[in-house]
């Protein structure tokens, strides 16, 4: 994990444009820390060279000299939040994969934009194009471009691309058979469904040679992704996937969506349970709440509000809905838990045909508040719910020692709101400021090329 | 397994309309008792309340007062041939299954016949609608019907009906929805695809409760059915459904189309592995066979010949040569394989449109014929070859004690050869005499009422 | 159109298994003769030999000795109805023409005894299988079996059968080509779309030829069906299909859907336009309604009434409203109008899915008194409504001599209605006694044999 | 004409980058006029602003002073080629629709400079997006690029545009309505389908209306395009598309494909019917042949070499081997035909798959030396082959005052080649110079700027 950490510092330097000569000290704000102690009132935070150098009440810290201070006067401060699963290039509709081409890094560059611009200073991308999103990473932490950090897995393994029977086989018959081959493999980069063939034994070899891509963690398939009830791999190809991420010191999560899904994958030893809340067919057993538990495994949720249950057709609500009680539960138990949204840029397009209508709950910029706001709905404990979206994402991908609370030595990443998330989730949309690496983020040049965001619809001439 | 022995037994009366008052013996014959030990020559067999009371060369055997002497000077008497895997209801096609939706017991009966007609005096059905599986198997064992002695799996426990993902799903938006529930769970009796989202005691609790249905054995689905990969079921389903199964009393077995598959079903503890050697995408490695080995599996097969092979398109080529060096490798490595066909009745408006021609392979009547040739063309020596059809097939579903060799206190079903089988696997088709349970079976009557198989197309008018 | 007087007159003998020996007398009933002329009060109607012999105030007429006198004092008394335009085998569904597929015959008798329930003493039947057909009008004009009397066209010429681009392609790759040819064959006869390739010569042969089968009327696409604008046939090929069909002594009529459609089947000289009214995309231009009137064309109309249009889809609604105002037009502008329905058999299995729901507008039993009620919404004369619905049909397709009205020497076909029909079109509903060719018919045993219409769907077992 | 005859002139003085400041004069070549005359041997041509100035034999033609000399001593000349019905757009792929979506003039011109490196010095676009089709035309008339002389008309009357029920539906439900609505309109320009539905006043209006766009002809749908046979416009609606069109100055032709097609489009006054030899279902009668002859009208004719039929599945054998008979039957009755292809830019994309793999006969570059071997082998006088390609294609489209042969007063369009064309057809392809305009095309130069003609499958990275 050290390298990407160092990568990440390497960023600082050209946030926003800004020189990072000087220290930075945040004057006057509630500090809400997200290690679950109580805020600090009158609070100073101070950063220096992209980390955060003293934190505490203002009659506790010393500005040093030649820092430029930021009074931000009866404001309050929570560390950068993070998503768990996002996925910045979503946009899979023909159009945007042929009028797009050779620009899917570009996407990415403006995925990360709009997440930074909402408060998202960091997340973490479980499935997309590994050469654009490296491309994009790379773009980000050399500074070159502003954006959330972005750490990836790259494809899902034992999944065939997004032009195939795991995403959308309307491809087929419509595109060139090499223009289907050319996107399937742009993402699965030799994990495709063929390791489900495999012995166990080379399923751990093939993912031993992916994970030797630059890629910042591993992602598997438990459960199948169209019918979500597949067991997809055996349970020795699972103890395999997971020993080889581990050989290689990256973390390993399950795409889940069956109770046995989840139970296999904890027997294998994963890290992160993706979206094991949505269990569409059974609610998680209590027995196995406390196998995660002891197992100690992070799960990635997706919640829900009312308001956005209320705008779906009657089998998404009882899957929305369902899922809830799976949080819920889980949250009751101790489980811990990280906010995520499989959010990507809704694209203006899609919007204007019904049918095809992305959610709120999947788009990048809206779907984490409404997340927040979910929690809340169901009684989580305001503390608990900041720390899904921080410090528990940043433990479960094993990167605490960097993000995830406002503390001493960690990145200088957080936001400064104009009212108090604690006392109602809809102050996380007050974002007044965001600082990534100690360096403010210039909000309203973000995002600063864009190209799927705020597309016009071409009129016919 | 004893009830079914007895069931078996109380049909021998009305065998071919002949009355079983005295006993049979068949006189002068090469007996070829598939124990494995050499030919009897001018051998003699005495039969009696539908069991072999006596066998051995002429000089050791006396002919009981009173019984009926068959004489058949210079012929070969084999045991009645076994099929370890049939359909005998497999005419999923739209105008089958609705224009005899009220007889697909009638199918059935017509099917046995078929397979009693050319020597198989027992088959397995390993998937179809139990209401006339059971049906048409009450009808043959009471003597009512002729037929071949059918034992059946009904559902492939995991799997959704006929007009399902798992099979065909072109009946949807053709057939009243109605129509297609009702076809899906006549076949399923509850045990479909939701089994997948179900915790591992609640497969258990399903499995057993449908394991007190008068089913002879249970199948499951250890992997997918149209993308075979798919592991289906987690492992600790595939124990629960195994363990289910045994404690009823039954054997199991597992639909595999994949090394994982099968090697997750062993582990699960199965007796018999479906078509194992069908696995399209890879080799079966010898550890896996060796495991096989060890764990006592028994493996029903799918031989082809060559110039069926040659029939079929490329991909279909690549699959069936594939399951012929399995096929070579298992046999040489010892593990037991039984002889199956996956057969139905091939019905002639599929036959008149080659999209839909069903393969030979897959034909009852025909297709064990083809197999035991293509047993023969990879160099099988000819008494394992026969044993595949007769004693594996016996010892793997346990029904040993009653079936599969010509030795005294078994069943006496046999098949009267005019030519040496061992010489040349084209004998098998040279039948002069079918004998089940002690009678002789007037195979020109046979089917007794064609609904199917010899059906005309009707005119236009 | 003698012959097919005569058969009907032959039917008369067995209507309703009440012999004919004796005259009829039914008396003190309100006669609305539908000749326009106002209703007879305290009126007699005397019948004998299947015709009426009398008819008038019960002062003038005298009631011959030995007559069965039915007095229905306070009743009124209206020519039986009439439908210009049904389809007695509608069933169109996989599930009603595989399980159904011999008894085809008896779905169109079954469907002419509702028309007779529910006071539809004859139906034109514009499309359906002709051998059905004709062995369905034997079977009621010899008095066989019960129903109303039956006129039938067989194919609508140019469009190809049920299975085809013409209606319905999802039985492609569903059912067996030959299954899929017998169906189309069974309706086309001939006079498939091949017509379209031929030159205007040689479908003048074809159809001469189609024009010696034992049809009543002829009926060609002059507009494609599931396309509603093509022309489908050139203007020469229409003017050879209406000569063709006049010099076999047949009426001819032309399936329309755009003012094109039926400008130029008016320049061919046909006889009848069929469902004038549906033209979705333009309404009648005055122009084209004047050459109607000059042409001296009928008009079959599809009425609906409000209620039924609220049920429909939007696109739906705007197709049936423009048809109310094209009939209103035409009806001002005296444009002789024939009531139809398109109505068959709504079969339960249909109707248990939403999205295959019949309308009830096409619903035999219910259709016509909707469409009656259509008529009164948009304030049509009521006996101007009432005569849509029986003279001028039967002068639309010449057979007034026998039909049409309640004059002496017609047919004594009659219905007898509880209440007065022009004060309400409901009281149409209000059925008391159904007479055809003189003879009451039983209506509580309609239909005799109920194979479609009351059909149980069969439980799952 | 006249205003497209100036544009085409006014683009002489860039063709090729070469001045047109001096005279040019081609000297010792055997002239193949195209008039039907003998060919001149050892003949000069003489051209000066872009005419034709002077031809005839070397003893008597004077060469100017100052004019530039191009001795071909041994080559032939032949008047430009033209082509009656090409598609310089025929990209309908997805891939191309949209990846290329601001760059469709950019394909036309490439197509045009494809038709003109191969020896088409004039190609009539009978079927295109118009704003496309307009740039691309000014590009080359204004001589901003070199390209063959475009005429075209736009869109189809009657017909909707490339994503429809007319072309392909296959759009549907994978586009975005929105790009289908763009793409559809950019070729219909308000007449589409809907004109179906017009009465034919409305018909004859919205064509004129058409008619006042800068297109160069008008085409209508006689018959349909993927059901061929339907009639698609009345003869009402046909005779007021062919006055429209022949009020502003237009020739009109017909998309025909069927006799009753062709026939009724005759009636309407038509001056082309296109691709009048592609009657699929029926050879075109003899008494219908006359009637071309008879009305004066040209027809566009597609031939095929039997090799190219050798490549084609069964049903479009059939296809093309009874357009050669009507080809053959048209010619020998003398009706004036029109070389044409159908063709546009083949896309390597489609190339690489088999199933799309687009035909050689509707290759731009390759289609028309193909048709004319057809022509060959069908014992078509040779000059009389020519004149398919040259002076009737100027005829029909009424241009022959500019075009179609090598006299004086005629546009400078001339193709050198290597070896005599009327000794065989082979030699068409044996081009040694391309001169449009009077001056020299460099033909390796072309096409220019290739953006699909040689395209490289952009490979996996």
């Amino acid at each position: 994990m050290t390298r990407l950490s160092l990568l990440g510092a390497t960023a600082l330097s050209l946030i926003a444009g800004v020189a990072c000569a000087a220290p930075l000290a945040l004057t006057n704000v509630t500090i809400i820390d997200a290690t679950g102690r109580p805020p600090i009132e009158e609070g100073v935070i101070v950063m220096d060279k992209g980390r955060i150098t003293a934190v505490g009440r203002k009659s506790e810290v010393a500005i040093p000299r030649g820092a430029k201070v930021l009074d931000k006067t009866g404001k309050y401060v929570i560390p950068g939040l993070m998503d768990a699963n996002v996925h910045l290039f979503l946009n899979l509709d023909v159009d945007s994969l042929l009028r797009f081409r050779d620009r899917y890094a570009d996407v990415i560059v403006e995925g990360a934009q709009l997440a930074l611009k909402t408060g998202q200073t960091t997340v973490f991308d479980t499935w997309g194009p590994y050469p654009d999103l490296k491309a994009a990473r790379e773009r980000i932490n050399s500074g070159k471009d502003v954006g959330a950090r972005i750490f990836f897995a790259g494809n899902i393994i034992g999944f065939d691309g997004p032009a195939s029977a795991d995403f959308s086989e309307k491809f087929k018959g419509v595109l060139h058979k090499d223009t289907i081959d050319y996107l399937n493999k742009r993402w699965t980069q030799g994990t495709d469904r063929s390791l489900l063939w495999d012995t166990s034994d080379e399923v751990g070899k093939k993912v031993a040679d992916y994970a030797k891509l630059d890629v910042d963690f591993l992602k598997y398939a438990a459960n199948g992704h169209k019918d979500m009830a597949f067991a997809y791999m055996s349970q020795r190809a699972q103890d395999a996937v997971v020993k080889a991420g581990h050989d290689a010191g990256k973390t390993v999560q399950a795409h889940v969506h069956s109770v046995e899904g989840i139970e296999s994958s904890l027997d294998a030893g994963v890290d992160i349970l993706t979206h094991c809340d949505i269990t569409p067919e059974r609610i998680i057993p209590p027995a196995l709440i406390q196998k995660m538990l002891q197992k100690g495994a992070y799960c990635s949720v997706l919640p829900t509000t009312r308001a956005h249950q209320d705008t779906l057709p009657k089998r998404a609500v009882h899957y929305q809905s369902q899922s809830m009680i799976n949080i819920k539960n889980m949250m009751d138990a101790g489980v811990p838990l990280m906010l995520s949204t499989d959010a990507g840029i809704t694209h203006p397009l899609p919007m204007a045909e019904p049918q095809l209508r992305v959610d709120s709950r999947t788009t990048l910029g809206e779907g984490h508040f409404a997340a927040l706001q979910g929690l809340e709905e169901i009684n989580v404990d305001p503390m608990k719910a900041l720390q899904t979206a921080t410090i528990n994402v940043a433990r479960g991908y094993k990167l605490d020692k960097d993000l995830g609370t406002l503390e001493r030595g960690k990145y200088a990443d957080m936001v400064v709101l104009d009212a108090d998330p604690l006392a109602w989730a809809g102050n996380y949309r007050a974002i007044n400021t965001v600082i990534k690496g100690g360096q403010v983020v210039d909000l309203e040049k973000l995002p600063t090329a864009p190209l799927i965001s705020n597309q016009k619809i071409q009129p016919y001439q």
